[in-house]
């Protein structure tokens, strides 16, 4: 294993490059029972394409997604899931120019580093490309999740330095602007500054914030396995993520902590409340009840067609401009790529539960 | 598996509670023939234990560590190597009074809720005090990345506001003052920050920032096991950490791509450089022999002795002033934890890059 | 994950039912660098595929394969490599008799008991036609292992109580008989049995023999890896597989320690020599580069024509005679299979070797 | 990871040395809330204590447990238990002499082509004495399925050639004569049998068998964790196991479908009952919830102290008698090893299962 697998009880192995024939995602450990549409997960591939906006790439992939294995009359069998997207857009000559040239900010140079050589066409595997299959399989944790109330909602919080105002929030409207934000006003000013950005042949970047709620209080592992820390790494492995922070994040290095710390209160109702959640829902390690929320920095867009100085793959210095087809601002198309990374992280964390008590492996089995 | 063991080839399994008999973690994978020590351990928990200031815990215990087994005639002999360390200065006592009261900011909430019930004393598995084994298990990782020149470097950036001015940075101080700072100036303020917190019965948060150097290029795996990722996934493990970033971090948000990639040149040398290093010395999840930084946002330390508002197991509201010995600064203390998990991280990286390329792997064994 | 991933360095997961859409395998932690091509892997598909003999099913199944991703320019770059066999003969309908029937010797009963339901096209997940996708993934375990000279050859050591003489063996003539025998006088006569079985409606039983030559010594984990712990796992996966033995197996347990020890020897060119075998290549888990051995015995193809008494799936006693198309003895077909898996562990054995040790790494990366 | 830890969710970590300080394992993934004392687990290691008699070895070690985390107030905590046996009667230096010579039989020489040196103290980790951590951890396996009704019983089956009476089975003598048979008749044969090899100077070996009752039917995972597969690997993880057999096993080779299947039929209590059990209670790599039974043949002990042809370290050929106390047959110290190996895979696959199933997951968590 090298990399392309993900999870230990919800175990997704994707693969596929860029302009190969194919992108694609086996899943072992999807429960039986579990009804499963090629519905279910063309809708949530659906949202990560790029729209008919100019903000977007002129590449115009189906992206249909096909399931090959491991459903039955219309449910989960319990065995592998196999998912297929084929590529239909491709135009790998696009990229005979850089077969020997680096791209700056992009994996070229060190995927020489690693194993000799590459596939050059449009990235290969390093290409953003291979999020289809991420999104594909974060559909079916989508569906699991959904047996148990869970809800996850990420959008756009930040294009370059127009940022959402929360009082304007309205997560209805997310999907309803190319820039998926939930708030109409900094979309408009994030869509210009994007379409500024086309224009001048440059990049912007921006962050995405996801919150998750209904999730039950217990999930998370002590130690290693901590939610925030499985988070990261499920988060972080999406390319151009630069930073991640969990509820008030970076500001909580200066604060003190009686102002820091969230104290408990029981309601007249007789429920638990949290009278603050600087923590964003995570205590120890470990959901308590409350609504996790994090945020997640991405870098601009390497590819830009201003010119910059680089070097060949035979060591000279060297000047390019990236051509081929490229959004220049990627934080839009990454949204549904945080909440397919969160569900399938949270399916793998809730099923782990289900293993830690005593009680409740009885309560399934006796 | 449940959250306590970390690494794929360079694997620890750690164990042990704050007031249990002892702690410790056993390590599998280590290579035969690499020269160990117990002062190659001890020197690197010494870094860790509370110094004699008043910044500090007043729970004094020794940290002796002991390697019970896969070490022979001064060499790792390539099975499991088992080390522990005992608890002499524990008293569990001083939590008898927070049996049945969650702490604000602790994991005794979700804790209970996660398995029903939870060893009380000092937090159990969810202290702090479990880091000395992943400082223990650091040490090993250390003295494997030494045979290849690695070298990682953390520090305190800053505590509360104060932070390091990068120009007085010294790295022969940073054991010789109580913060850890690379910079005396800001170390005297931060002591006093850090002394008053004590004094008012709070506490306060920090940043530590790390840097690798000398790592060859190549090492991270593609799609999920990027090296930001499973560097975040390590580090976020470390308990009050909130937030994460690498090179340039969350700033690239705001940046342009014209500003944010990093160019390449080839000296006169005939060396590969970069003419900036926004992207703090990773392609596409893979080193680039650049030099690899990242900061790290701790929240500050739960334990204060204010009064706060919480509330009881049989859901009582309650005030609460929290007991027991704490540092009201855990920052100091956390740097040699950073570099430990940074160190495994790599060792375990690095490793599976030998099996990347099938060139490094005929070398190994032809 | 749920039992259709195995391999940590060279992992596999396949995927696919009998009567699916296709059936396939990807593959993580191959590396990058070797050649591969189609035929190298249909070569192998092809030992597996029925003959023209009529001791075969009359199912027939072209078995082509196609490589999705991770090999460029004829080779493999590193990244998951995937392979696709699309089913071509099935007929589904042939199973509609058996929707709520309980086949004996099948794993209908108990796919029940796991699941609420099954794929009953046969046998879905259960059906041996899911060995394709191993044998696809053992043809580049074996390309990999060709590189360091291993040499693996199963075949077929008996059919009933017809049993080969070792005097008659002849490596060439394998696949040049339909029951897969070195010997051709055994061979005519297991074709026969084979045949008077098939007109009896019946089924009869077999073993399999795999020799390993030239694997180095060093090849093995101690304690829970021991390579016939890790071959003992990987063989007995394949269904129908009930006992495996190594060296001179279960007739170990009635001998002498000085009978059964093994003792060395150096020779005159200054090698080192085992005097004797039994121990089939291994010592304490460990090769030890003499010849590895094992034996499998397999049970008899469950699907015969004969009537057998039964149960439907709502518990009422009924009578069932099985049609589909089926091979009356499936040892012959197995054999490849044995090789596939035999294949596939070792590579991730010899892997996992070169990390055990400080000086091999040292060799592959300094 | 290398070799010395086992299990996907009962995860067990091992550690230690024949010759060392200590030898122990840490469990993580021990569920919360299940009682445990050290009784528990001093019981089942009393089992694989050598006996007063003299067919045993010598050496004579209390083996008392210690359990150092992850139980408080009498119950499991849900954190990694660490159990710690200290080594009191070793004698390092019986072993100066082979510290140079590759004892035939035993893992010397295979260690050294591994590692390039080993601690040959009582062959360091590659002695049987390792055992002593599986029987620890398996008493907290058995704990866990005593809570299911799972029961399993192992006893020596034969020794040499002289095999039980399963007309004379009776259970409850199995630990109350020295060579752990349920055949007091074949007991006393066999103690006289061992005593003569030990006068001999020599050794012999036996086959162990194993039951397992009231396993629920579903357990066991399809394609490569079947659970004849995982149960060989664990099995044939033990040092001197040459072979294992499921059900009918061998025998099945031979036999015809319409002798081997075992047909179903409901009882007139409405119960699924099977008129035969040749699968052994395993259908498709899944229980059938009949009782699993296999057999494994153990080779004799290779300490012997007739003299032996082997060969030194520098490649000279020499002769040895070997030195140091061992048993003259290891069978009936692996009876309770072979309990405590089957018990840990069974929780392991028990746990697996409640997450194959959506409904299942349902039960517990809503």
């Amino acid at each position: 294993m090298s990399g392309s697998i993900f999870g230990k009880h919800f175990t997704i192995s994707t693969w596929g490059e860029s302009h190969g024939r194919a992108l694609g995602v086996v899943i072992d450990g999807c429960p039986a029972g579990i009804p499963l549409s090629i519905q279910d997960i063309q809708r949530e591939l659906d949202k990560r394409k790029p729209g008919a906006h100019s903000i977007y790439t002129s590449r115009q992939e189906d992206d249909s997604v096909d399931i090959l294995s491991g459903v039955f009359e219309g449910r989960t069998t319990g065995t592998p899931i196999s998912l297929i997207i084929y590529n239909t857009d491709e135009r790998s000559h696009d990229y005979d120019d850089i077969k020997h040239i680096y791209r700056p900010g992009h994996a070229d140079f060190s995927y020489d580093q690693k194993y000799g050589f590459r596939d050059f066409r449009g990235g290969g595997r390093s290409s953003g490309r291979e999020t289809v299959a991420r999104v594909a399989a974060g559909a079916i944790a989508k569906k699991i999740l959904s047996e148990f109330g869970v809800q996850i909602t990420a959008y756009t919080y930040s294009i370059g330095k127009i940022c959402i105002d929360m009082g304007n929030f309205d997560k209805d409207i997310i999907y309803k602007n190319a820039v998926r934000m939930p708030d109409n006003k900094a979309a408009i000013q994030a869509e210009e500054l994007i379409e500024s950005m086309r224009t001048d042949g440059d990049s912007i970047g921006g962050v995405v914030e996801c919150t998750i709620h209904n999730l039950p209080a217990g999930v998370g592992e002590p130690v290693f396995n901590k939610l925030e820390a499985v988070l990261s790494k499920a988060i972080m492995s999406i390319g151009a993520a630069r930073s991640i922070e969990f509820g008030t994040g970076y500001t909580l290095s200066t604060m003190r902590g009686s102002e820091a710390n969230d104290n408990y209160m029981v309601t007249r109702e007789g429920m638990v409340k949290k009278c603050t959640n600087h923590s964003g829902g995570i205590g120890g390690g470990i959901s308590d009840g409350s609504p996790i929320t994090f945020r997640i920095a991405f870098k601009p867009t390497p590819s830009i067609s201003l010119p910059q100085k680089t070097i060949t793959k035979d060591m000279k210095n060297t000047c390019i401009q990236v051509k081929g087809r490229h959004d220049p601002c990627i934080v839009p198309r990454v949204v549904p790529v945080v909440e397919a990374m969160t569900a399938i992280t949270l399916v793998d964390l809730l099923f782990q539960h289900v293993l830690s008590n005593i009680d409740l492996i009885k309560k399934a089995l006796l």
